[in-house]
């Protein structure tokens, strides 16, 4: 830390990444990253954006901001591009956060909300999953604060219905309740339908997962005009072109492939139920997942020594030292021959552990 | 506004990026973009990429800072790449400013700068510009407070030689300076050297002008290693994936076009020599500017009509409705064709208003 560090952000712990390691070949099961690369048109339209990069992006990004909408079955002015869903939850902590108006959510969930909140100098309080590793929406009804909630959550992949996210938005008027679809697209259900009866839901989504998008940055958010206006603003006094010419291009020609996004959700679903059996043949306790990732964990071996023999043997897991999760670790679900090496490995590790 | 808008945020005026206007075509010299489209290796290097979409980016962008490292003459701990260079300045302003540590900028100069006090609640204070439009480096030496300068400046094009730079640099030791070389490539001196021998200079530079990347998004920070590291420290706990990777692709295959670099803001430069005295011989006051743009006035015309009157006839320019250079128009570097239609069209406008 250098001596110039502004002291508000003395005790920030920044966000880590999943680890991507550049020594050796891994089969990655660790970031929640497709296997399935882009459809070709993708690379196409990057290609042809390429050729006029010394034009600035459209602020609006407005042909693809108009195509999402038509997607999702809402409005132009209800839709906001971001560069990665991280930037629309940012976003959404800056503009509705702030020291008098804190945020409320699970205790284990995506790791970078407490970090958002800390950047945003916001207070923020987490209510525990139940036993089961469910989130009990009675916890937060009524509870008269800002609420952040993944939907399937992460890293357990389990999900909540509309109906109950619905009762969550319904009885917390006077507050913005964030719901993060990231993995929505793998079996989970969207509330966005609902933006349109609430005026304090917004919802965040990307592309990086069900689109296979991760290395293009694209996320967005869904909520009523006067929540978009908010975060538009906050965009044009941070970074107005925040999305490039590549990744806009890109985006718009990824929405135009309807059939390989359904069979892409489809291939990772199947590849996930296949896991999930196979795993709890291993005497593996699997929770429900909604998500393209699996959240096991074996009473024969600890979530951070079956990590670590993984990686061993060249297979990437991501393992939490975490309370109450420590037992677990997230595996990513991949291609079908790619979770065969895995439950190979694991079987292997296993026996060893006898 | 939303009733859910945070108050800090409520008297946030957010900026206003130069017209973009997509109906009819125009000649654009109202956003300093680069007439020139990159060379191809750049489209070809992003468009390999796009086919990895379903991986995420590079978190350090280590390969394309370690090239930008190499190219500029420092370590690679001493850079940070970044979503355009107003990602390198607001991460800047949030690091070393606060409350009690506010910042000094010129009264004429690039707009986002008190765009990011206000975002970020940072108070800040303006030095006029002399009566020429100069910075008066003395003005700066030894102010005690934290210090932005663009430098060449905008929109007025002139520039500050390094010797000064240092001279400010050396006399607030306990402030960090920040010296955003957007336009340096074009005949502007950099102070990137000095950055070894003093703790507290920042300098901030992009690939959007001279690298022909407007709509690519990419910019950089360069600095003492803990000044970076506190950057990243920002950037961490904001948007860790904040350069996509066809972005960093296209960047580092542009860092290795030296030779297009060079011609290009040869080019540029010669095609403003040119255009300069033009406008001159029509009668007009013209900056010394070692910028891609051209601020100047004539006595003839106001600044607002000329504008006007250059739009109605296809050539966009831009106008700042600003005390002090209201008189003035700033001219973006075309290819030598632009400039003389623009030049053909104010000397009709100029015909009409005798």
């Amino acid at each position: 830390m250098s001596k110039f560090f502004s002291a508000k952000y003395a005790a920030l712990t920044p966000y880590v990444p999943g680890e991507q390691p550049k020594d050796a070949q891994y089969i990655k099961l660790n970031t929640n990253e497709s296997p399935f690369p882009p459809p070709a048109s993708v690379a196409e339209a990057a290609k042809a954006e390429a050729e006029k990069l010394h034009l600035y992006s459209d602020p609006e990004s407005a042909l693809l901001t108009e195509k999402m909408a038509q997607v999702l079955g809402v409005e132009r002015n209800q839709v906001l591009m971001t560069n990665g869903s991280d930037e629309a939850l940012n976003f959404a902590f800056m503009a509705f956060c702030d020291q008098t108006h804190p945020i409320v959510f699970p205790d284990i969930t995506y790791g970078f909300y407490s970090v958002f909140a800390a950047l945003n100098g916001i207070p923020y309080k987490t209510v525990p999953l139940k036993e089961d590793f469910s989130v009990d929406y009675r916890d937060y009804v009524g509870i008269g604060q800002n609420i952040v909630i993944a939907n399937p959550n992460a890293p357990t992949g389990m999900a909540l219905s509309v109906a109950k996210i619905e009762e969550i938005v319904k009885s917390n008027p006077q507050n913005v309740v964030i719901i993060d679809e990231a993995y929505v697209d793998f079996g989970g259900e969207s509330c966005v339908s609902l933006i349109k009866k609430y005026d304090n839901l917004l919802v965040t989504q990307t592309f990086s997962k069900s689109r296979s998008f991760a290395g293009a940055r694209l996320g967005f958010s869904i909520g009523n005009e006067k929540l978009i206006a908010d975060l538009n603003t906050v965009k044009y006094s941070t970074n107005p072109y925040n999305v490039n010419r590549m990744t806009a291009a890109a985006g718009y020609a990824a929405l135009c492939e309807t059939e390989w996004f359904k069979n892409n959700c489809a291939a990772i679903q199947e590849a996930r139920t296949y896991t999930a059996a196979e795993l709890k043949k291993l005497g593996f306790t699997v929770l429900d997942s909604k998500t393209n990732f699996l959240f096991a964990k074996s009473d024969k071996i600890s979530g951070q020594k079956l990590y670590k023999k993984l990686k061993e043997r060249g297979v990437l897991v991501r393992w939490f030292n975490a309370a109450r999760i420590e037992d677990f670790v997230r595996i990513t679900i991949g291609r079908k021959e790619q979770m065969d090496v895995f439950l190979c490995k694991t079987a292997e590790i296993l026996e060893e552990e006898k």
